[in-house]
């Protein structure tokens, strides 16, 4: 038996009364009742504790935490950015999913000229807060206790220059020559920092690849075969997930 | 402008008329008119050929195809195929799509204990058509000209005989201990073909994966979090294809 994780935002040692989504999620989904355990984390310090339901009536759930202690952080090599180009629909719900379980630390949708969908402010608030909490729920699910840091929507340009202190930077673009593997190699054994940047699912304008080669990203390809912008962030990451346990040994 | 691919099974040169889900495809979707040119690509054998569109009417739409080629099969390193737990809702479909954009060459869904959903002859006979209509249509968006095989749902000792062949063999079980990257990394060297099993979404029970064990495969793990079982096959496969790009410089 699995011991239940939860997410309890600021997170500290002592009593708790909880409310809103998370006293639903310990008390409709785990179905705790008094005397029950879990583990509570924080999702943006990534510190854990153990929490004991003290009392769960209506929609309010009390809870008394231990000392805390740092959680089970994700195992990377190091610091992972995904910048990813904005798609239609739920595609970056799927993405942030999976992204957050193969181990990124920080996520960033960019507003590239190919994107379909328009954000004004109040919906790039909205959006910003849902993968928040796509990314809260999956590191739970995956027993990750700290979530990526979701930016706000940003323009390309501005999305590349948040990775300007990465070790190593790929875009992966479907018209790049140079493959993914020589330089992801290079950048595991020195356990750089890493950031990628993937287009939306129309692809990369010439002037984006360009503007991000200027700025010392290299621009590389997954193969001759096409692969759909939600399947990139998966596979780009489980390569370096499966690799990273390479370079751990070997180090 | 990119040319239009589309399957059309028992591919001939000469003219044919189609009807049925192809034409739909050719005269509502691609909206092909007389003069229009495709490349039409067999899903069974990996063949192609030129394509023109001589009539569309109605239902039913005319072609003239040139002498067949031999189409841009998928650049895997060798045959890998891909032994998925059954798992429940549309999960399987999204796995097969993945894994066909991911080059593997033959996908084998496997009724293990921990599978849920129940399939009786006729469901198991759907469901294969379904994911081999799944699998043929991700082939056909990412460029590949050959589908994968995909065989009727069978139990998850038949399913992992099937890969007595292949090279190198690895169940990846969230109770191993040993990394996939060490094996993974010779396999490839090697060029070796490759196999992967992986549970449904509740994972493998220790006589099934001891089953493997005993069969000679290799149980391997991805790490300390836990992936979905929807994102394992993006995973692993994405690892093959970064790194299948290494060795094909290497070698």
């Amino acid at each position: 038996m699995t011991t239940h994780r939860a997410p309890v935002p600021s997170l500290s040692a002592g009593e708790r009364r909880l409310e809103g989504a998370i006293a639903h999620y310990l008390a409709r989904v785990l179905r705790l009742r008094a005397g029950d355990t879990f583990v509570a984390f924080d999702p943006a310090t990534g510190f854990e504790a153990d929490a004991t339901t003290v009392s769960a009536e209506g929609a309010a759930i009390l809870v008394r935490c231990s000392a805390l202690r740092p959680g089970s952080r994700a195992h990377s090599p190091a610091a992972i950015m995904w910048i990813q180009g904005l798609a239609k629909g739920d595609k970056c719900d799927a993405i942030v999913r999976d992204a957050t379980e193969l181990g990124v630390t920080r996520i960033v949708v960019a507003v590239t000229r190919r994107s379909i969908v328009k954000l004004d402010r109040a919906r790039r608030e909205t959006r910003q807060a849902r993968w928040a909490r796509v990314a809260q729920e999956a590191a739970r699910q995956c027993g990750r206790s700290d979530a990526p840091i979701i930016d706000p929507p940003s323009p390309w340009a501005d999305a590349l220059s948040l990775a300007h202190n990465a070790g190593a930077r790929f875009c992966l673009w479907e018209q790049a020559t140079v493959p993914l593997a020589p330089g992801l190699f290079e950048a595991l054994a020195k356990r750089s920092s890493l950031a990628f940047a993937c287009g939306p699912e129309g692809g990369l304008e010439q002037g984006e690849a360009a503007l991000a080669e200027s700025q010392g990203w290299s621009l590389v390809s997954l193969g001759a075969l096409a692969l759909r912008t939600e399947t990139v962030a998966a596979a780009v990451l489980g390569a370096v997930r499966v690799w990273s346990a390479m370079f751990e040994r070997a180090l």
